[in-house]
């Protein structure tokens, strides 16, 4: 399902080695560096925005708003990549398509919106499933310039900008520098279960895990 | 894909009317109050929080952690409970599956953890799908007492607690109350893309949705 260069293919060694087998979806994706020279197509961007519009929310608040730039397409796109902090702009201007998230910091009727960060995560869990799923990848990034973001695209003072995302198709890790070429091709890891999932107290390994 | 009780089934009301279409696992997710009584297998719960531990985060840092209670099978199915508002606290008592979600504040070298919430709710949005997939629906709530559930489990000062989650599967809309059943049986509506998707400039519609 996922398609990437020919030589030097992480897709197997970045496939998530999981305790129990989960959905394709969620196990093919990772947040790769090194991308193809090729642009995304505008219906596969709709899927995956719509996938993230239909994303729960605290009271349906649906606190996530996207700016879009395609690279070659949008005239915004040198803007976007201004967001970026350094480390980040590095590899990110080789992706096709880079996409500012924000969360309203209110909800419609103007109380704080706790759970605003929240949602958005709900919401680009969806778009990373969906993304996946068209052949794409995916990769967030906190590394931004959020004051730089509100000034370049007029972000109003009600909402929080949150991440950078690159999207586009797997690309060769040659085109890395070494540190990052490394990184690139090395297996996931995650913390256990054993140490997340909880019952009855906390720290205190839940009876499924047994 | 997704089981329900065989009268009033709002299953094919619910699918999301998506403007494209959109992977099944996202389109059949809903946020239901009716459960039938019937646990949840280990193994699909198993999977879930697998899914959800293989999220992307800031950092790869893992915010989440989760207090797991079943129902009948966990002594701590009352203090999970008893950690909702009374208006969730209602129809939650019928699911078979009680979650409460965490989030850490800080990364492991002791810095502020900013994106802590945001980076829960793409593991969130895993595991919702995996859910999906298994036949389950789960019902995330802010409407929660994070003292109650602080007390009540020990979680300690560097964690917060986010949301309560309820996990199971459909039941009958008849078992709700009045009000309840209306909104159990009511389609799904999400702002459309149009007022989310921006390109340039803040509210200025992305041409890919021309």
């Amino acid at each position: 399902m996922v398609q990437a260069a020919e030589h030097n293919d992480p897709t197997d060694i970045k496939r998530a080695s999981t305790s129990v087998p989960i959905l394709d979806v969620l196990a093919d994706r990772w947040s790769p560096r090194a991308w193809q020279d090729r642009p995304v197509e505008d219906e596969k961007l709709l899927r995956m925005f719509e996938a993230a519009r239909w994303a729960a929310s605290s009271g349906n608040e649906q606190s996530w708003r996207f700016l879009l730039a395609r690279r070659h397409f949008d005239e915004s796109w040198e803007d976007a990549l201004a967001c970026l902090v350094e480390g980040n702009r590095e590899w990110a201007q080789a992706a096709p398509v880079l996409v500012l998230t924000a969360a309203a910091t209110e909800t419609r009727r103007g109380r704080p919106y706790k759970h605003a960060w929240h949602d958005l995560g709900l919401a680009m869990g969806n778009l990373s499933a969906q993304a996946t799923a068209e052949g794409l990848h995916v990769h967030q990034m906190g590394g931004i310039l959020p004051d730089e973001a509100r000034r370049r695209f007029g972000v109003p003072d009600d909402f929080d900008i949150v991440t950078a995302v690159t999207i586009g198709y797997l690309g060769d890790p040659a085109s890395l520098s070494e540190r990052r070429r490394e990184s690139e091709l090395a297996p996931r890891s995650r913390r256990p279960l054993q140490e997340t999932l909880f019952t009855g107290t906390w720290n205190t390994e839940s009876p499924i895990l047994k």
